[in-house]
């Protein structure tokens, strides 16, 4: 029996199985014929949702609630987590101010705010933290990340002197803001921000053009909120001396990303790399003879930041070779070819629907598995 | 640049690529990636359906066209092929007295007749050619090959001294059957009979109650048809001195099977293997790295004979790992790993129905066979 290593880092199958869950099968279906093989199992996320549930379960860490200001002024129960080294808190935007927290029908970025995130970053700083990762995918917001400044203390004042209210509708009635009650706490932390998006905070590549419509708005909201976006950021570039308008990843999470870049102590990373560092991806990779990744769509897009490409390069670095299993395979994966990737392997094994693959999906997993390593073994 | 030499081998994928088109999109996929490997293709057949084609195709021979004597009496083209040794003639039972032949609703085994097979074999003799090979797959009879037997001579007569008429309803009106006329360059022939079924002539095994309903037989009709072929069988006795009743493959194809065996010369061999033999299947193996192969379907089945089987087993011999590619994985394929099998992909590459995957069978062919030979190779 040869002695084989393989680490196992896919990220959750959307809609069917956890990262966790899926790992979990692929390491039974390799077992299936390669029962001796040392398997590493790595669930990874890629800095969207999920990724403090998973950073937090991937270091041994815990999670903590707290009662915040959901996305429409509502009270939601939010969760921020402490990873293993008690240390690190990361905080997940969609988990107080997350599309999902709101029906289709209600969603609407004029109104939408980051308050509840900024309650969230308050609570953990009075809990002590000082060292936070930010992972700020799936956001119902696009107010610049205003309400989160406001939640810190922030003062952001309309003409009568009165502070302004929630979601990106109202930024425009801001006439002036003072730093000078904003939370000391904050200079004293680290801000790491996950986050793909390197769009500029306005104009047609900004956070209003490019990701309102999905948060509900429509084609005269989406100029609003550009408008809007465009007052604030003169603002802030008179008050802090940083021009937001053009700046790359301020876009990000409906403009929060410029409101890190302007008012925190922090730094922009890919959210898989992010993801990647603090499950120690490189040093568990060490020795291994195959990486087994996936996700539930493979496509080219898969080469902008996604889990299997990110898992990929760092093999790679290696010289270790990186399988990627889907549920569905879409156009041009040949791009993932050139960063090491050997194989790209539909977890489909006959015709059914999308709902048939997503019931049976951990089957499936450890089917594909099993017959991609005895192929790449044997 | 390593020196690649890849078998490609598979079946059709029934309904919607054939043999060749399949070895086309599998080269296709593995030239992809690896533009400089040798590739081989041979298409192949299981004996079943299209096995005349695939061998006429297979060793450029040609085909001959005659008209016959349909399932159901009326006349039908039927074709008969040469090898490409212009010695030895395929004849292919289903050609002209296939259940395909007919619509469902008339499909009727105490009707359906032998009697166009026997006539091909005869317009192949009056051609000269006494090496012959019989596909006796996809029949719509259950005469125990009384009608071929009739167009080639042999008597059957009822009571009042007159031929008895067609179908497997006619058999129990057989009073004695008469050689004296059969066709005497029977004798100087050799007939292989492509098949891998090994029922008997008659009970609940034999042709009748095993393959009679999937040719309109009702219940009432297989106990009839089971009780002509016992008559049938008791006369062959009688006559030849052999008891067809219990012997091995007696029962295929309508009982078939049992009259080359009591009135030619003839050996039984299982189907895929007479294929393989015909192609040159071993020979071109020689210094491959690896085979891929593929049927439509694929489950324990499969080891049963089918292509994918076949192939495998041959590769083993010379120590060559065999890949399966499948529209559809069923169950306990692991059964086949013992055949040197490596490992059986689908070909279905996200959720689909049966009718997208048959028509893009040819794109998901490349596709998987790029992956499967990447995952492989590299």
């Amino acid at each position: 029996m040869i002695k084989i290593k393989i680490v196992i880092a896919p990220d959750s199958f959307k809609g069917s199985v956890t990262a966790k869950e899926a790992a979990l099968s692929i390491e039974k279906g390799i077992k299936n014929t390669f029962s001796e093989a040392e398997t590493v199992l790595i669930p990874l996320a890629d800095g969207g949702e999920g990724t403090m549930e998973n950073l937090v379960s991937a270091t041994n860490g815990h999670k903590i609630a707290r009662v915040v200001t959901g996305p429409l002024g509502k009270s939601v129960e939010a969760h921020f987590g402490v990873l293993g080294d008690n240390a690190t808190c990361i905080i997940e935007m969609a988990s107080a101010s997350g599309l999902d927290l709101i029906v289709p029908e209600e969603r609407d970025p004029l109104r939408a705010t980051t308050y509840g995130t900024g309650e969230l970053i308050k609570h953990a700083l009075d809990d002590g933290y000082r060292n936070f990762v930010l992972a700020i995918g799936g956001s119902a917001t696009n107010d610049g990340g205003v309400g989160m400044l406001q939640a810190l203390g922030l003062e952001v004042i309309d003409e009568t002197g009165k502070e302004i209210g929630f979601g990106g509708g109202e930024l425009k009635h801001i006439d002036k803001i003072s730093t000078e009650h904003f939370d000391q706490r904050i200079q004293e932390s680290q801000f790491l921000i996950a986050s793909d998006v390197e769009n500029p905070l306005v104009g047609t590549n900004g956070a209003s053009h490019v990701f309102g419509p999905q948060k509900g708005a429509t084609e005269e909201m989406v100029l609003e909120l550009d408008k809007n976006l465009i007052h604030w950021a003169n603002l802030v570039e008179t008050e802090k001396n940083i021009r937001l308008h053009e700046l790359p990843g301020a876009g990000a999470a409906g403009g929060i990303g410029g409101a890190f870049q302007a008012f925190f102590p922090s730094k922009m990373e890919r959210g898989i790399d992010v993801v990647i560092n603090y499950t120690k991806l490189e040093e568990k990779l060490q020795g291994a003879n195959l990486v087994v990744t996936g996700e539930g769509q493979v496509d080219f897009q898969t080469a902008f930041g996604k889990t299997p490409m990110g898992v990929a390069q760092m093999a790679k670095e290696q010289n270790i070779p990186t399988i990627i299993l889907a549920g569905s395979i879409g156009e041009n994966i040949q791009t993932l070819y050139k960063y090491g990737v050997i194989g790209v392997h539909s977890i489909i094994n006959r015709p059914m629907s999308l709902e048939q693959a997503m019931e049976e999906a951990d089957h499936l997993l450890e089917h594909a598995a099993e017959q991609v390593c005895r192929t790449y073994f044997l």
